[in-house]
């Protein structure tokens, strides 16, 4: 089959002739529809979390094998393959499975092909209601609705959602629908994607023209860059909440004392639910459209990655299958 | 009067001449008997804070000046003096006040002297119960009580205290009579320290002996390093608590990557409860036995200064007026 792999040297390669997958026991067979290129995929490119094989863990699919009443269904999947037996997944938070491995991040092949194969479990039917080009969005939204569980909101809260990516676009719209729209902010670097906030009738502030005072309850920081990070830790105010949403590599120079003096709460967080984010989107609390911004075959993978790097895009898909 | 600063040079300096301090309105004046040195003196001298002035927090003093019932006692204060009037004070973090000093810290002289002066309000009178030697670990072990109030622990909960120095010893045994007893570990690097504990039937580890994985509930990273701090993230297991109460200088490359991947929460944890430490010290529940390892007059600050650097030392104290 057609693949976009991590390849053993580092490099990132479209290969005609990679290996179809096989299903094993409880797993199905995946056609790749429309898969999206997400800020760890860039990271994985430059080291992080030292995977090699097929990139990709956003996107829509067909069910290709698997059980009859799957058969042909439009789905999306969750990215974390689960063992079901180890202290994490016997303690409900099976996302933190000692043995998981990770659609194209951690010893899984992921979507950035014709086929893919993960686990029955984690397959999610999509509704009608929600076509291809919203549906590629649940891997992330999931991401951002995670926020709003591990970080409850209240609409006395002034939040700040800082990072006017692909994250962030979500994120405030989450954090909009889940405190008072007038006390939620985005922050960005770039007044087009701000807008695309604003049209929602949420706050978009530059960067440049923000004060950084601790006077915010909340901040969520989608930056993935260290002076990101160092921004959301001087705007939270005392006792306050900072949900770090990102990571980047290689370690940076950090200042850690705003969190220790102001005694901040810093919560880590990653994954979210699959449900949820299928039930927003099909009930259109929340709006992805605008928001894919290049369209690219598999075979022109290494250019949609390219492309994806460029401050003006926001989501950047491959478009594997037409329908 | 006499006293030890850090003058405009950045360097650490004994004066025979620094002006005596007067009280205002609302504050008292006190002879220091007995102060302490704090990691954070070290970490001023190298520029933390960018405090001028003169150093020192932790501290036993009798009043000097002040309402009459408080004429000759035997008193502690806290370090944070505060305005009252803002936001932050009138909604009960009065330690986060915007417009605080902090003795020796934040333009406010310190207790490295003969005289200082603080708020009325700050000061809490000891005790007989309460010697001066122990006294003396007030502000520390109010720092360590704070760790409980804001990440409150149970009995099943696997704790690790990381790091054997001052603030370690009081913060484990904090830690063992909130939690249980055989559930919480001292993890250092020297066994002379890591005894103290066990002579109070708390484990203690060297940190050679551990395995860095990801299997515990709380951490408490006590080492004032990135080192440290690196291996306290290393310790948490997925969705649990780090605590972190010490800060360095200047920034250093720190991976944050394993908060987010193992979704923890990071809690920034600084001064805590004087009347609790009092009460703690004077009931017996935290020994302050032992954990002076040197004393000198003030004179010999900058040697008593030197001495504190040292890896084997505890808290190094200066003895300022005897009793």
């Amino acid at each position: 089959m057609q693949a976009l792999i991590r390849n053993p040297h580092g490099q990132v390669q479209f290969v005609n002739d990679y290996p179809d997958p096989r299903p094993g026991p409880d797993q199905v067979l995946l056609a790749v529809r429309l898969a999206g290129i997400c800020g760890t995929d860039l990271q994985i490119l430059q080291g992080y979390a030292d995977f090699h094989g097929v990139l990709g863990h956003e996107f829509v699919a067909a069910v290709a094998k698997g059980p009859r009443e799957l058969l042909g269904r439009r789905v999306v999947a969750e990215i974390n393959c689960v063992c079901g037996r180890c202290d994490m997944c016997l303690s409900g938070l099976a996302s933190h499975c000692r043995q998981r491995t990770v659609l194209g991040i951690h010893n899984h092949d992921g979507a950035f092909a014709d086929l893919l194969v993960v686990p029955r479990r984690n397959v999610h039917v999509l509704p009608e209601a929600v076509p291809d080009d919203a549906a590629l969005f649940v891997e992330p939204l999931a991401a951002a609705l995670q926020i709003v569980k591990q970080c409850p909101i209240e609409p006395r809260n002034k939040v700040v959602v800082l990072g006017d990516g692909r994250l962030g676009l979500l994120a405030v719209q989450v954090l909009a629908a889940a405190g008072k729209k007038g006390n939620v902010v985005l922050v960005g670097k770039h007044p087009d994607k701000l807008l695309f906030a604003e049209k929602r009738g949420i706050q978009g502030v530059l960067l440049a023209d923000l004060l950084l005072k601790p006077e915010w309850d909340v901040v969520i920081d989608c930056t993935g860059s260290p002076d990101g990070f160092a921004a959301a830790a001087a705007l939270v105010r005392p006792r306050g909440r900072l949900v770090l949403k990102s990571t980047w590599t290689p370690a940076a120079p950090v200042d850690l004392s705003p969190l220790v003096v102001n005694e901040i709460q810093l919560i880590g967080s990653r994954c979210g639910p699959f449900p949820d984010a299928v039930n927003a989107l099909a009930a259109g609390q929340v709006v992805t459209t605008g928001l894919i911004t290049a369209r690219y075959p598999l075979a022109d993978g290494p250019a949609a990655l390219q492309k994806a790097r460029q401050p003006d895009q926001i989501k950047v898909v491959l478009e594997i299958r037409k329908t």
